[in-house]
């Protein structure tokens, strides 16, 4: 139930799909008086019963909040709701949670400041149910003092709610770059899965290990890290030249089982251009090199 | 020290590089009775001043131990060292912790049974520092009665010493499957630094996210292993279509800054073979189905 109503930051969202609803019931969650808003009817029944007030148009939701949050598919849909509004939103704050790329970040920022409205740009880095919770991950970036402003009341929205930076484009980098992460990652999970599998070992069986092995590299990370930022990458224990001789074991091996290995093939191709570059004595870190000239 | 030496099994460690050293190293601080023998001379002096017993030949050093444990480059190397000792070998234990594919382990254990040599297969999944510690993880594959016999020698090696099946090729299976996801990984990790450093963000500044990252993937392995297992991969709360479209977003802001995206690419393009395969609506666990269909 909504508590000191009157003390907490009225808060508008617009759009009302999986995520915006998320964000919308995190806000009512923590008392704010939240105004909502859709493009099409139907959605956002069970906030408007947990106290949500229903707007009768984009432009009547902005009016209704201090802090605006959007989150619809992508910056196009949010363009098309929010740039015949820039006059209402004038003096508010636009938070806009759309998932895209940097430039498109940067995009609406320049719209914003051309129509004179504080914008910071999130990402969502958490499905929809840990929304609201200590755990959820969101990055915000634009003009620290918008950030500063409203940063309890993004603060329902996570625990981990963190400012990244005053250019609008930071939100987005540090979203593609973990998904960048992330994807790899899981691509290479279910190719390992299935190199053990078409040797009669079951996914139960390797999953443990795994497990382990995912461990590793939260290990690695800081020392790649520093690796990155100095631009040295000595290869103490281990160096490239014998670390692609390895992964060729592990292609053939998976193309004698009949399986893709165009991930790995290419991961090998990068690391052995990082050899050419003169890294063959260097550590993993060293293929960054290679990804800087393709 | 090495402590009541007449209770432990004489154990003879064939090849001294890094590794080899290494496991003498854990089998001497065990208390086992350990004989060495390199191919070049000049290497395991650390270890005879510990009290391992330097033999003149390969052969005699076979003759010394009860368990035989080699660790060279290669199995051709490995072949080139054993072939000729059958006779000596007979009525011991050889375990190879070499590594290489499961094919040339299984062919190195079809020469052991004609030979009549007891014959493990295994691989070292840490690196020297870690060996003879609670925390190395070394697999081994072969006869169980083999394994059950030597079990507690070959646990001086490290904690996580395990038995993985009959199949002599299953260590290697393991071992490969590990390092699939584990350099498919290393690679996603260079490339998200590359990607976040393109728009100035600073290895140091995202390297926490990521490692937060790598940790959720530690979170889903058991459940994409109940996935691959049933091969059913119902897309629940996201699904393969959504998935490739926000891979590309990737993708193109990593080219658009000039940085190789090959490894994301062959991603999706395998994403892309399992929705033409009908995996649309599935989650991500369905790309295996793409992955054994190349
Ligand atoms: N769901 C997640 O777990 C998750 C996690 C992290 C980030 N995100 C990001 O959050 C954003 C929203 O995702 P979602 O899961 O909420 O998507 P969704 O459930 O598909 O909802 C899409 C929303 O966008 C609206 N929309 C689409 N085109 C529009 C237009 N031209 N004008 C106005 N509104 C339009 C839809 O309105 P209608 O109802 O009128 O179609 C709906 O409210 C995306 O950028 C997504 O990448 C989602
Ligand atoms: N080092 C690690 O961290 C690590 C981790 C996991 C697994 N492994 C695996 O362990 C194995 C050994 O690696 P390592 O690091 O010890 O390698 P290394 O330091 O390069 O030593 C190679 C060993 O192989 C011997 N050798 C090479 N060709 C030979 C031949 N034709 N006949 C007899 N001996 C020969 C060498 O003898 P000479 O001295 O006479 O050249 C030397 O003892 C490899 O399969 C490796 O993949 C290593």
């Amino acid at each position: 139930m909504p508590q000191d109503n009157n003390t907490k930051t009225p808060v508008t969202v617009i759009g009302l799909g999986a995520m915006g609803s998320a964000l919308a019931g995190a806000f009512l969650g923590a008392g704010h008086p939240t105004t909502v808003w859709n493009r099409s009817a139907g959605k956002g029944e069970d906030l408007v019963a947990r106290g949500a007030v229903r707007a009768a148009s984009a432009a009547e939701a902005v009016r209704a909040g201090d802090l605006v949050v959007v989150c619809v598919v992508d910056y196009d849909a949010s363009a098309a709701v929010l740039e015949p509004l820039a006059a209402d939103l004038a003096g508010r704050t636009l938070v806009n949670l759309t998932s895209d790329t940097p430039e498109r970040a940067r995009e609406a920022a320049a719209w914003a400041a051309a129509a004179g409205v504080d914008y910071l740009d999130g990402s969502v880095m958490v499905p929809t149910a840990v929304i609201g919770t200590p755990d959820a991950l969101l990055f915000h970036a634009g003009p620290r003092a918008a950030y500063d402003k409203h940063e309890q009341t993004l603060k329902a929205l996570g625990g981990h709610t963190t400012y990244v930076g005053e250019d609008h484009g930071l939100a987005a980098v540090y979203d593609l770059s973990l998904l960048d992460y992330f994807w790899t990652a899981m691509s290479g999970l279910v190719h390992a899965f299935a190199l053990a599998a078409a040797d009669g070992v079951p996914a139960a069986a390797i999953a443990p290990f795994l497990k382990a092995n995912a461990g590793l590299v939260t290990s690695i990370v800081d020392g790649m890290a520093a690796e990155i930022d100095s631009g040295s990458y000595p290869g103490a224990e281990a160096n490239l030249a014998m670390e692609v001789a390895g992964i060729d074991h592990i292609v053939h091996t998976a193309e004698r089982r009949g399986l893709d290995a165009t991930v790995l093939r290419a991961v090998n191709a990068v690391a052995r251009r990082a050899i050419d570059l003169g890294h063959g004595a260097d550590d993993w870190t060293a293929t960054v090199e290679a990804v800087r000239k393709p």
